[in-house]
C-alpha cells in the first residue's frame, strides 16, 4: 500500500430532506474533487462524521467503492470513542482497498493517560490483524481535546512501524506541526490541517494537507502542493489564504456547504445535521459577497 | 409514566477477558444495586457507555431486560453524537418500557449553538415519537464540553413539556444546580451528579442523585435521601462524603471496579475499556487501604 501525499479534503456529506446520508450527491462530490486532483478524506470533522452512525459510514463506504470511486483514494476516518466502533468500521476500510485511514483517539473521557490512548491504538491495530493497515492519526485537540503527544506518536510507530505511517495535525499550531517534522520516523508523513501551513510543512519535508477548503478550492491547493519550490509559491500561498480567510470567518462546515450550493446551483447542500446549523440567509449572503469580491470560483463544478 | 427520584447507580459495566461487555456480571450487579434500594442509570459515564458501540448497548438493554431486571427502574444513557445512534437506541429503550433516558448532548462538534443543540434533542423527540418518551437531560460539561444551559432547558421544556421531565447535573458546581431547582417548571426533576450535593439538593427541592460511589455505596446514599430531613441528616452526608472522597482521590471508574473486585472477590471486575486504564496494583493496595481504614463495606455482596 503506498503511502499518501499531496491534497486530501474531509469530504463534506451531503443530506436528504430527511437529513440520511445522500449517497449520489455524495459520489458526484467525490468524483469532481478527484477530478480536481485532490484525494479524499471522507468521515473527516468536516465531513460531519461525528453526527454519523458506524453503520451509516459502513454503508457510505461501500457505495463509493461500488460507484467507482478507487479506495486507493480513501482515507475515510475511523476513530470513534467506541474500541468496537473503531475495530468494526477500519476492518471494512482495510477490506474494501482503503489507502490508509485517519484515526482520532477516543475523545469522551479526557485527560486519559498516553497510556490509555496506546492501549487503544494498540487493540485496534491488534483486533483488525491486517498487514494493510495504514493508520494516519489524527491530531484535533481543539475539537477531540485529546491531544496526541509526541512520545505516544514514537511509543506507537516503534510498536507497529509499518501500520503508524503518518499525522494529520490540526492543533492549529505551527510549532507542534514543524516537532512533527522533526520526529526522527523515516517517512512519516505529516499533513498539516490547513493550507495556511502548506507551503511551510512542505518546506519542513511535511506530506501535503488535509483541509476543510479542499471541498471547494482543491485545485489551487494541489497546485502550490505541485509547485511548492516555484519561485510564486509565496504568492499562491497568500492566495489561498485570502480564500481561507474568508471561510473560516463563518462556522466552517455549513460556508463549505453553502459555497458549494452556490457554485453548483444545488441548494440542497445546505442541510447540516445537528447540533450544526446551516448559515442564515445574511451568512449566505455575506460569503457570496466576499467570495464574489476576491473573484473566486469552483471550477468546473 | 412515573418520573424518577432517589437514588440511581450510573451502572459500572463488566467486561470479558475479550473486552466485551459481561451479560451475565452486569446483570448480577443490577440485582445487587436493586436490592440496596437504588434505580439503574445504566450507560452513564461510568459505565463506560461511550466506549460501547450502540449495538453492544442495545444488546445489553434486551439482556436486563430479559433477565428480569424491571425497565421501569432504568433510565438508560442513550444521548451520542450522531442522531442517528441517539433515536435508534432512545426508541428501543422507550419500547422496552424502560422509565426514562438520560441524554447527553452531541458532544464531538463545541462551541455548537443553542440553537443546534435545541435541533438534536427536538429531533430526537420527534423521530422517537413516542407518548411515553421521558428525557433527563445530562449536564456534564467537564466531560462532554457541552453546557445545557438553563435557557436551552427552558425551551426545551416549553416545546416538550411531556418529555423533557428532568436533568442530571454533574457541573461539579453547586450554584449550577441550585439554579436548576429555581427555574419556575413544575415538578422538573433535578439529580446532581454526585452524592456530596444530595443534602443540599434535597433541601432545595431536587429529586436525588444519579452518582458513581452508588455502585459500591448504594443503601447508605439512599438512607440519605429517605432521611434528609432527619436530625441526623449532617453526619450521614459527612460519612458519605468521607467515602466519596476516597474513591475521587483516584482514578474514578477504574477504583469503582477495584472496589467491586475486592468486596465481590471477582477480580474480573477490575478490566476497563481502553481509553481507561486499570488501576495500578499499588492504586489497588491504597484503595483498599483507605476503605478499610474508615470501616467501609459494601453491604450484601
Amino acid at each position: 500500500m503506498n503511502k499518501f501525499n499531496g491534497v486530501l479534503a474531509p469530504v463534506i456529506t451531503p443530506f436528504t430532506e430527511d437529513l440520511l446520508p445522500d449517497e449520489g450527491r455524495l459520489i458526484a462530490h467525490c468524483q469532481w474533487l478527484i477530478s480536481q486532483g485532490v484525494s479524499l478524506a471522507v468521515f473527516g470533522t468536516n465531513s460531519e462524521a461525528n453526527s454519523l452512525s458506524t453503520e451509516e459510514k459502513l454503508v457510505l463506504l461501500d457505495g463509493l467503492v461500488n460507484h467507482g470511486i478507487d479506495p486507493a483514494l480513501m482515507m475515510p476516518g475511523t476513530g470513534g470513542c467506541a474500541l468496537s466502533d473503531t475495530v468494526r468500521l477500519t476492518a471494512h476500510a482495510v477490506a474494501l482497498g482503503c489507502g490508509g485511514t485517519l484515526m482520532l483517539p477516543p475523545f469522551y473521557y479526557k485527560d486519559v493517560p498516553d497510556d490509555g490512548l496506546f492501549a487503544f491504538y494498540s487493540e485496534v491495530i491488534q483486533r483488525v490483524a491486517e498487514e494493510s493497515l495504514r493508520i494516519y492519526l489524527y491530531n484535533i485537540p481543539p475539537v477531540s481535546q485529546i491531544p496526541i503527544s509526541l512520545g505516544l506518536i514514537e511509543r506507537l510507530v516503534t510498536a507497529y512501524p509499518d501500520t503508524i505511517v503518518g499525522i494529520k495535525d490540526s492543533s492549529g499550531e505551527w510549532s507542534n506541526t514543524a516537532a512533527l517534522n522533526e520526529l526522527a520516523i523515516d517517512d512519516f508523513r505529516v499533513f498539516c490541517g490547513s493550507e495556511s501551513f502548506l507551503l511551510q510543512n512542505m518546506q519542513f519535508g511535511g506530506a501535503g494537507c488535509i483541509s476543510a477548503t479542499a471541498n471547494v478550492n482543491p485545485s489551487p491547493i494541489k497546485d502550490l502542493y505541485d509547485n511548492w519550490q516555484s519561485e510564486d509559491a509565496g504568492q499562491r500561498q497568500a492566495r489561498l489564504n485570502e480564500i481561507r480567510q474568508i471561510f473560516q470567518s463563518l462556522p466552517m462546515i455549513p460556508a463549505l456547504k453553502t459555497a458549494t450550493s452556490i457554485y453548483s446551483g444545488d441548494s440542497k447542500w445546505l442541510r447540516v445535521r445537528p447540533p450544526l446549523l446551516p448559515l442564515t440567509t445574511d451568512q449566505q449572503a455575506s460569503l457570496q459577497d466576499q467570495l464574489e469580491s476576491v473573484g473566486f470560483k469552483m471550477p468546473g463544478l
